[in-house]
């Protein structure tokens, strides 16, 4: 009986065809699968002391996504750009372009600008970068960023947010001057930001907390600008209109986190990210007929596991709480450390401050011990935050790799450090360990991605496919 | 126009209820979450020259599927096993009863045999494991073997298969007595295996070749006993009646392989289980309206990824081939060269015999690299199974803690070896790294699982839900 019904309604959705989603958006956790979302919510329930999920986890539709590049079991963020952008599968490097960089690949975004819809565009990182890149650009190196910034221009996309441009400056022009010749109107300060009210115009907006890389600041270290969900909701605002829009907004430095083994930058802008799925959940809820939300990482970023050999079959990751501010915030502190060449017993203290990693004698660690095992919960977490030798001795032997004029460009110092600095990455890695969190790589990985949908055809969303499929079901949709 | 038939459907499905699966298939893969699954599928791509998947990734539902326990995000088998049986969280440790140990649930296999069905029970460990126990046996502590063999008895069910059991004899008598009392046929041996043609009688089926703690031999050093897809056909052939049945089938070596990080021993026993659900599919093809499957992992261990940080982006799966026996039959080979205190010259040459690992020259290296720098790819997959200088330390290193009379129990020396024997837990790190595999941990991690079905009802499988869910699912089915 019932599979008589279902018979007769798809036969009737096949006769009538897709109905299509009038709002969609496609939001990518740049370097997120499970791990990154799992930590994030174990960090909130332990800092909250109740369970707490995010809002991704709790949508209708879930799917696990495969991510590998034409050449790579292991994708770039320009090769998984153009899965999800256009359907097809490209060497690392490459923005929707094919093997050959010859033919070009048009986006879903550009799909849905040529049917009527308005376009928005935005990222926590520069927005010339190869995941933002792959919603409007054409290359065959990721690293053609003056050229990307004329392709943005080019797009007439109506929205643009998020991070800067990385090369303004080229043989044609500025960037700056492009943008404003072709109507779009410029937004560079907070204040600019805070009182825009969108008409209509094409816009350009950047963060005035520029840092690294001309990058949105990470969340924990961000001060007075506007965060990954402000700018969604304003793109929001800015593109609603009768005719439906897209929106792809990525949450990018949760990739930079992973690359630097940094587990609590990485879970707070994780949740940046959540809150900015939010923006588009509230809208989601005032049209719930006609939108389309989508989730999904592009790779996995940094091989992180809730787990570590040392905490066995526990987790501690309130112990992130620790943490200050992010590995590069805290290289800023170091340099001048450095630059005065600061004793490794003066440095304990700023890794102490803003680590919560504490340097105890053994009598101390003796007294905290006879507590703990007279059950005192205070002094068994105040002695687990303590450096054991062996911790002591990675730090020292980073530090002393930190203060050389040149750290060694050896296969075992990439091991260790992985290109960063020696003296961060170690402090990141012994917290994130104490917490149960650890790491295997400074690169991406071949983990599979999860995908999760809301509203019109989240439905389409289940199951196990690959990043490409994203994008052909999108094709559907958009119509 | 879409959605008034789905109204429609849904308010009559509503009013008929779950129609009813008649054969309803339970596959657990012990420790295995998406990184064991893309490792197997990454390995026989590469060794097979050709894009492989495995069958579980091609089946119609699919979701994520979170496992901690009451007490922990990260679980044992004992919780994670009494939530994929009954739909409750418990304790680590502890089967089947809730956290007080004094109630005890019912499983799904124990409704479906209250309800007329046959029901099998088949695991590659001990058949007392915690995973195969928490359809049949309810403990305090998933320690008491004897007790949980008992209940195994007890059960009435139709059909067990696999390993053996820990603790035959206790203050009641002998298990094996105790079964034939019970009316169960008792095979042990490979030659009644074989010419056991199903009956009807209930039937209790040990595999010959026992290794460790009464498990089935790893897949890699499986002999000519039957393999997990043997004793499966096996089980279907027993149960299949009228009446329909219910058969869990636990792949409980991709656990242990991947406590000892050994990505051959885990992958391959990723594709023997593969290769039972093989079994399961075929009956589905002639059953496809009255057959669910489900697979799904009861938590991740060893906190394994697609990636190393030596390896970047690329990876080497094929490289795992080399490795010609697991790490426990490598281990009692390790044992007579301890015992003859064999030095570190010798012992490599069975390194190199048996996992492909070479030491090389520094001339042999130099002449390898230069032909590698022309080009020659066979040069530099020779020059990459080398070890290099870090690698060499570290196995010598190895070498000298494994010839010791005890290893000593440090932290540093678990963070090393996890308490495996020294020498080949390093050798087996080396290899997965130079494949491009790495773990973080010894134990189980809080990674979430995938969950697979097909057949009937799959598509109450597709989404994101926590282990509980599934047998509330199952309950369901069943009725």
């Amino acid at each position: 009986m019932k599979k008589a019904f279902v018979a007769l309604l798809v036969l009737l959705v096949g006769l009538v065809g897709l109905s299509q989603a009038k709002y969609v958006f496609m939001f990518i956790g740049d370097g997120m699968s499970l791990t990154q979302i799992k930590s994030a919510e174990l960090y909130l329930s332990e800092v909250n002391n109740r369970d707490v999920n995010l809002l991704m986890t709790q949508f209708e539709g879930n799917g696990i996504t495969t991510t590998h590049s034409l050449d790579s079991a292991i994708t770039d963020s320009a090769a998984a750009g153009t899965a999800l952008a256009t359907g097809n599968k490209t060497l690392s490097g490459v923005i929707n372009m094919d093997e050959t960089k010859t033919k070009k690949y048009k986006t879903v975004a550009e799909v849905a600008k040529e049917n009527g819809m308005k376009v928005g565009i935005i990222s926590s990182v520069s927005i010339d970068h190869a995941t933002p890149a792959s919603y409007y650009a054409h290359q065959p190196s990721r690293n053609n960023y003056y050229e990307i910034g004329r392709e943005l221009v080019e797009s007439n996309f109506d929205f643009f947010g998020g991070g800067a441009v990385k090369s303004p400056d080229g043989e044609k022009g500025n960037f700056y001057d492009y943008a404003k010749e072709n109507g779009y109107k410029v937004i560079l300060t907070q204040d600019e930001f805070e009182n825009y009210d969108p008409n209509g115009e094409k816009v350009i907006i950047f963060n005035e907390e520029l840092t690294g890389a001309k990058a949105m600041a990470y969340e924990m270290d961000r001060k007075n600008t506007f965060s990954l969900a402000d700018i969604t909701k304003k793109g929001i605002e800015a593109l609603d209109n009768e005719n439906g829009f897209f929106m792809m907004v990525e949450g990018g430095k949760i990739d930079w986190a992973g690359h630097a083994n940094d587990a609590a930058a990485n879970i707070k802008d994780t949740i940046a990210f959540d809150n900015a799925i939010k923006q588009a959940y509230n809208f989601y809820l005032s049209h719930p007929d006609e939108t389309l939300i989508i989730i999904t990482g592009d790779h996995e970023t940094g091989g992180m596991t809730v787990g570590f050999a040392g905490t066995g079959y526990s987790t501690y990751l309130g112990r992130i709480a620790n943490q200050k501010m992010s590995f590069e915030s805290f290289d800023s502190i170091l340099s001048d450390y450095k630059a005065r060449n600061a004793s490794f017993e003066e440095v304990q203290k700023i890794i102490t401050e803003n680590f919560g990693i504490t340097f105890l004698s053994s009598d101390e660690k003796a007294s905290l011990k006879a507590l703990a095992d007279n059950g005192s919960k205070d002094a068994y977490d105040k002695l687990a935050m303590s450096v054991n030798d062996l911790e002591y001795k990675k730090l020292e032997q980073a530090y002393n790799m930190s203060w050389q004029e040149k750290v060694p460009n050896t296969e075992y110092s990439y091991l260790l450090y992985g290109g960063y600095e020696p003296l961060t990455v170690t402090i990141t890695h012994i917290l994130n360990q104490k917490a149960g969190i650890s790491w295997t790589s400074y690169s991406h990985t071949g983990v599979p991605v999860a995908t999760f949908a809301q509203g019109v055809h989240s439905d389409l969303f289940n199951g196990f496919y690959d990043n490409t499929d994203i994008a052909k079901k999108l094709f559907e949709i958009i119509g």
